[in-house]
């Protein structure tokens, strides 16, 4: 297995940061060409999901979106640090996600980018993209 | 890596298509023993997810539940296609999924099927089915 | 590719479980070293997440929250087992997760446990651990 780990900087509360550059950077520098890549998040208040990469009101409506499916304020909320639905948000996006490369290219539609998503920033993240053999 | 593509009709705005057959003919057609399988959807308005495949009011109760949870008009909404709430849904059910394979059969429960989950319906919409060799 | 299920016995209707010591001893039985290791669970009222490991307050909220982006009432309900809430549950939090391994151990972040979650217990389930070759 091929590992890179890469540093995230991340802005502001809630954001989703396009890093599907930096997958296929990783791509091109193990010159692989087909199997699976898979992009993991080591953080519980951040996820990575699949999206629009053209129109950037759509992750603003998504962060919006998310905000209203898992509210920040609740009255039932006991875990201390205020970033309960950060939690949930991560769990509901994901943290994991696998690819499927064929010669040497993400089979992503012509829409799709990858996304890390930072529910609980501005923070330093790390994202941990691998492949197979 | 083996890769087979699908062409998937959807009929309705929102719509849970069972496809388990399509990726059970795809394990048939390699052979395939042992191992992973990916399905993967190149959209951001639809997705990919496992639920039950016997009564289908599960499939109408989760489609207006995830309405509920991602509700189609939002006065916060900015992207102009309108359909905001289906990218929302999108990255909810995810886009991708791996099932483990043994002796050439999925290691899907008794109640288990896949469905292509259209969001921004009708349209024509493709889903990727891969193996690692 | 190698392969342990895992019985899981759950006590209320919705339930985190950490299941984190399963997947390790299933590495070491196996003595994997690199590659990637599935967490896969074969039901349709449950699910697998990574998630705080450490306060459990995190898990409470988390549950509760759920149950607010997925009500477990709802008039237009139609499933007559009435846990059509369970299953749009196990859909958002998916029921299969990757991990990197890497000599021998997850890549998963200090903070990060895996969680078994049952939307419709009590019962008694299962959870299939693989890993590739």
């Amino acid at each position: 297995m091929k590992t890179i780990r890469h540093k995230i900087r991340t802005s502001s509360r809630d954001e989703m940061q396009n890093v599907t550059h930096l997958v296929e950077q990783a791509l091109r520098q193990w010159g692989m060409r087909d199997g699976f890549v898979n992009i993991f998040v080591p953080h519980t208040t951040a996820g990575v999901t699949i999206n629009e990469n053209a129109d950037p009101d759509v992750v603003h409506d998504m962060l919006k979106a998310l905000d209203v499916a898992a509210p920040h304020e609740q009255d039932f909320y006991r875990h201390n640090e205020g970033n309960s639905a950060a939690h949930v948000k991560s769990s509901m996006v994901g943290c994991s996600v696998i690819i499927p490369v064929s010669e040497g290219r993400m089979m992503l539609g012509v829409w799709q980018g990858i996304y890390f998503c930072e529910f609980d920033g501005p923070r330093s993240r790390e994202m941990i993209v691998s492949c197979g053999e």
